[in-house]
């Protein structure tokens, strides 16, 4: 088993550069938006308004890449196993390490992560398809909009885990105890409601298999931000890859209410 | 009783402007600070860094007074009972009503507040002294330092409340649960450890009755802004005078964790 600074540690030497689903357990993993000062209210104001799908665990001041409140002595330029530039609105590269993108009007913001339920669920027994199958999570676009903030607008990502419909209470109530890390979920059943057109066909992350008896079920999800930068398209922006998350030092339970 | 939007009401007429603890039992009061638009980012910042004395439960666009969140159709200009202007980090008057003093690039603030969980607290026979004695809450000025944000820090400010260590204690489990009006006290016993010098002496609010066999307990106070405010000095700020809160639409219980 890693440690949160193990996996940060095989990030900044290159010799992790793959999604973290299951990685150094109890740990809390993170999403990561990195904007221009000048875009960077709009922005807090977005989370501000929809914690569910962006629940702040921290936020750095400009030019700074240490995250201070959650993982001290880190570096967010190199720490991640993968990386999305973003400029317009496109997505540009997807590098390893963001130090020749980084600029000194940079806010960075740390965003919780349903990773960290996973291990909740996996302890009580309730299944989590994805680490099974050793696959990123599945996470699609949905029709279930945003409350917008400045510049800011877009459709709520979410992320699935098939689950029996005594799987899915349970794992209701677990969930609903970490609402840093998007909480219980928002819909479970037909994927239609949401407006996911084919459930086998995520917009981000791998398929999974949906077993006889199961039923999908939707959390929100922090790629929610990437949707986001796509409609409001700023200059400049540096976010994670999707499931090639942040690990803090924070444990699971310092974020259970 | 009153409901929330009768005590805006009577704020807005002008009938009402005093403090306003055990008004609309069951109503979330919340506190209020007014900045402009270049100022909002730091502001926003401070109090995601300070979720303690400044949990925040809405925030508006520049140049809209209305609570969309909390209390929508409300005007934050005219439904708070008495307000204070602030010029360079001074205090230069105390209205009754701001529409004179508004600007479109102002963002508006709605803070969380302990009176929240002070109607929990006598459902389950805490006595809560300021209301028995119709009062003010006591408030001080202590040597903690909130987390800095851009231009903005300052020394967190408390609320008092006088308890037995029994009552303490069921008092911290009670406001646990309520970690967007303030939560779990932060100290409780000799108030020089906050470095308050005369607890008889509140700095803000009135000062109340300690008893034989209780202890004053001490919580985060959505006054700590204000202390802020005082410390950064900008140009011009709005916030509600101390204890006269705005009444939202949200109920106590909807803050329960």
């Amino acid at each position: 088993m890693l440690t949160a600074a193990e996996v940060r540690s095989a990030c900044r030497t290159g010799n992790l550069t793959g999604a973290t689903p299951g990685l150094a357990p109890g740990f809390v993993q993170a999403n990561l938006v990195m904007l221009p000062k000048d875009w960077a209210f709009d922005f807090l104001l977005f989370c501000q308004r929809n914690p569910k799908p962006c629940p702040l665990l921290d936020v750095t001041d400009a030019g700074d890449p240490e995250p201070r409140a959650v993982a001290p002595g880190a570096d967010l330029r190199v720490d991640l196993p993968a990386y999305r530039i973003w400029k317009n609105g496109e997505l540009v590269a997807e590098p390893t390490d963001v130090r020749e993108y980084w600029r000194d009007d940079l806010v960075s913001f740390v965003i919780g992560c349903s990773f960290t339920f996973e291990n909740a669920l996996i302890e009580r027994c309730i299944p989590v398809r994805h680490i099974e199958q050793n696959r990123n999570v599945p996470m699609y676009r949905t029709n279930r909009p945003c409350k917008s903030a400045g510049r800011f607008s877009g459709p709520m990502v979410v992320s699935m885990r098939p689950l029996t419909p005594e799987q899915a209470i349970a794992a209701t109530l677990v969930c609903g105890k970490f609402p840093l890390a998007h909480g219980a979920p928002i819909h479970f059943g037909d994927p239609a409601a949401l407006a996911i057109a084919d459930i086998t066909k995520p917009d981000y992350g791998d398929a999974v298999e949906i077993r006889c008896g199961e039923q999908p079920v939707f959390w929100a999800c922090g790629v929610t931000p990437q949707a986001a930068l796509a409609q409001a398209k700023p200059p400049f922006a540096i976010t994670h890859k999707p499931g090639h998350m942040f690990l803090t030092d924070l444990r699971d339970r310092d974020l259970e209410t």
